[in-house]
């Protein structure tokens, strides 16, 4: 592992991948999962506008960074990175399992811990736990799970413990006090790897992600772009709504929707959709990591090219 | 003006144009409105599904009949022959206002009248003159206002007159007692001109006629249908609905909209229709007789056009 | 019977019905099939209009009347005196097949046949049989299927034969030479009893029949009609454009929807629809002759009552 | 004012108030633009969540909480607060402007500034002027912009200044030494206030604000739920979604619609809503900050009341 500063002796035969750092935070958990990218180069960055930029600016190949938690909602500064900042495209997402653990140095047990550290995030989601185990310990807020996991390595009082992964306490040589303490077992979150351009083959199995701007001056403009949607048989899987920034009221809206720009359903969606709003940014178009019916779409794309081939056949007989 | 029988004898170098006669009819009327049809060799057919089948066994090379009026409705005969019968092109509609005349032999007077012949719709029509100049009269039917009119230039009872056309005055030698004696003078009858095939170049001005076949187990398929035209600008100026001929209940939609299948939107609209709707009946594009508004589709092409461009951009960048 | 004339001797104690007449037409044969209807006193009209008209002026208390056949569609004189002429409710609707007849006086055998005299849409609907059986005969019109048996009765000159009901071989005293001979044996024509006023008790099995007229500067307005039923799961069993008589292109709609104004949905709907467009013509709430699903229906009011009582009790606690 | 512990000793006879403390935070700034809430006992409580649960507990009459931001989005602790935590009614809706100010003790000069104490989205929103004015001073993070201004207050080292309010300034003795320093000067915060139930009359310029939760087994929800507003010309002023906390993909939409619940447009679409949803949860009608069209409205309003009556008119006359 390399830091920022690295990123300028990149030779060209290695692949460079920056995510949220510090060591053993979730995003790297996440990243690890993938046998391609651990395989690369991994630049670890303070923050995910760091991230972005890192990708942006060409000192790394891929970026991968956080985008959607199942409790908390989206990641709102990825989301404006994307939308305002950057011209990045989504390549991949990874889903996994948000499984928070006690940790704490070798010899502390519950009984002695008096102080929590975490971010503010991962305290609240494991109130539960703490008010049936720890109920009288103080919380103390770190910038990541990692950075409090270090944080307690490195204080060492025998009464601090951190809320952090699994893999923080491999890195900081800490213990696993417990382990699923989180409220919400099933929770989620969902990451994305960006690249500076190019689209990934289809994989039959797809996702494409869009941002479409309000006309201000169009009451009822969302319900005509869902209607693009649902005119198709195009399932969305997630609509976000986000302040543009130019005022109270002024709102985008991220959009993921089932199937790849390659796809004639998508592509004649897209292309309804953007000529009748300047104002579509294009995402990307990846491999999704849930599941979702292709058969029907498949179906769906065979009338769809039938019917292109009866109009192409209509159009030809045009008199010249 | 030639007689059905005609119909073999026909030489290369004329084109033919058959309508729905006998000579003196409102059909003939229209069609003379049109040099070009004016100038063919004229073909007066007894009925429109004749008129029709004369076009689709090759007899003559474009059939004239009525489609609609303003005050009867569509005529059902010319609606059912193209949707069940023929399969024929649309290539111009010619609309007239329907002006209808009292006609009698010269020397009758409206004091001697008291018989009225004429189709019943004629007559109906007419029922507010009747009323009141003639309201003692006897009417009777005759399959058309040109036949009415040979029937009273036949009979010369002195006490017969015919609701009929000024042409089948000319044509039969009658006077017009009285013109534009019609309840609601602004009625008008709307022709089209068909052919076996060939879809004319637009003129900026077009209407695109289909028929969409209701699929019987998806309720709400005529919204649907609709959805794809409002959510494209489209203008609808007609929707008639016709029995499929399979049962009470089962209809088809015959719907005229404006612009030209050669168009982006309409092409595009159309695509997604039948993509959705096997049965899609593409009745015709043709020169609208009436205006519509060609700035703003202009735009409106223009806005897909790039779209289109955008997403070839965006599709051209997808990893192979 | 009685004929029109003896209207005004009518007792309190008697109801009376009029109908399309003459005696043995489909309409008294549909009307027969109405144990309560075939009771009253029957009044049989000559015209639509005229069954109408004496609804309207009182001199009966039920009109009996044909509105759509599968074959030939709407039975466009009793729309347009529905919606322009009379103010009338719709008391019930019943359904029969149209089975078709050759009839011919006693003695006359198929070979003897040179003419077939019928309404020229029934002789059109027996073009298979009669282009199979009797290929050279000549057809002639009559005003009905009734008045054709009638005709054949009392010419008697062993060469005619009618296509009328089976009912009209018996009231005129024919033989029926064949019978089911129309070319589709599943037609079928639909029937309304109309009275001047009152709407009858929900069956749980009923339909309701309405005219809205599109607002002519809205454009897309029937896509809104459509929207208010289908966003209340409200099945449409017809639709039908009608002429208003105001020029080309100027419609009204027919509808037909299932369920009656009793029901909090279709009330619901029709509120609704009537807010929007101040045109709503309400032509009647009556027993259903055709089966659809009671069901899904009485959840869906359910619901609706459910939600009712929810926002009353919000309403409720609004300061004053 | 009082802290959270003085909340039992409260008298019949004063109403309480609590808002998002400490003193000299934006919400302490926007609650003193409202006359009757200033003129209220005033509790500052340590989070939003204490806030809605002194409210819940009747620790206080309302509760006063920020709930968006035209820069940063939803408050979504707020939003998550009031639809999986509590049961309360908003009642008021206030607007300010979010003026950031550079704060350090008297004797502080610009020169003299090598840390920045505030909260990391008041920082960030600083950039611009931090860039060009204070290019390398260090960032320190505060749990509010009124805990940075009083640790600033405290620390008094000559060498740390704080962005926050000016009414912090006033609040801890400092001065201000930089105003409206934020990159976007048009940025806004909106706060409401709740209390455990009530709706406060129509104001004839109100808003409704609902949450309507996701059928997860009815694809195009969302569009139902749009074309319900759409429908009856009802203006949404703000769409957000939020997760349900039942894992990715799981969405609740929270919606601000322009009107009163006791419009009877408001509530036949509520009606309406909730009849195919049972999960709508109604947060309020109340004042609307802004401006919004109530000629339209009333127009609407009164052709439902017209609708309404013909209906009933109608249903009257349903035998029985």
């Amino acid at each position: 592992m390399t830091s920022p500063a690295d990123t300028t002796d990149r030779t060209a035969s290695s692949r460079r991948i920056a995510f949220l750092g510090p060591e053993g935070t979730f995003s790297e958990q996440a990243l690890l999962t993938q046998s391609d990218y651990a395989a690369m180069e991994m630049v670890a960055c303070r923050t995910i506008p760091d991230v972005l930029q890192a990708v942006s600016a060409g000192d790394v190949d891929i970026g991968f960074v956080p985008i959607e938690n199942a409790i908390e909602g989206s990641v709102n500064v990825t989301l404006d990175s994307l939308i305002f900042d950057h011209d990045l495209m989504m390549q991949r997402e990874v889903v996994i399992n948000v499984v928070m653990c006690l940790l704490a140095p070798a010899g502390v047990s519950m009984r002695d811990i008096e102080r929590i550290v975490s971010i503010p995030v991962a305290t609240a989601q494991c109130r539960g736990f703490l008010g049936t185990h720890l109920p009288d310990v103080e919380t103390f807020a770190a910038n990541s799970t990692a950075t409090a996991a270090r944080a307690v390595a490195d204080e060492g009082d025998g009464h601090s413990a951190a809320i952090a992964t699994a893999l923080a306490a491999k890195v900081h040589g800490l213990e696993v006090l417990a382990e699923d303490i989180e409220d919400h077992p099933e929770n989620q979150t969902r990451f994305v790897a960006l690249t500076r351009e190019g689209i990934p083959a289809p994989t039959g199995h797809d996702k494409t992600s869009i941002v479409v701007f309000q006309k201000a001056d169009v009451p009822g403009s969302l319900l005509t772009i869902l209607q693009e949607f649902a005119a198709r048989g195009i399932n969305l899987t997630r609509l976000e709504s986000r302040p543009t920034k130019r005022g109270l009221g002024d709102y985008c809206f991220i959009i993921d929707l089932e199937g790849h720009v390659g796809d004639e359903l998508v592509a004649d969606a897209l292309r309804d959709l953007k000529s009748k709003n300047e104002d579509v940014l294009f995402l990307g178009s990846y491999g999704a990591a849930g599941d979702h019916g292709p058969a029907v779409r498949r179906d769906a794309e065979a009338a769809w090219r039938d019917a292109n081939t009866w109009l192409d056949t209509l159009r030809g007989s045009i008199a010249r």
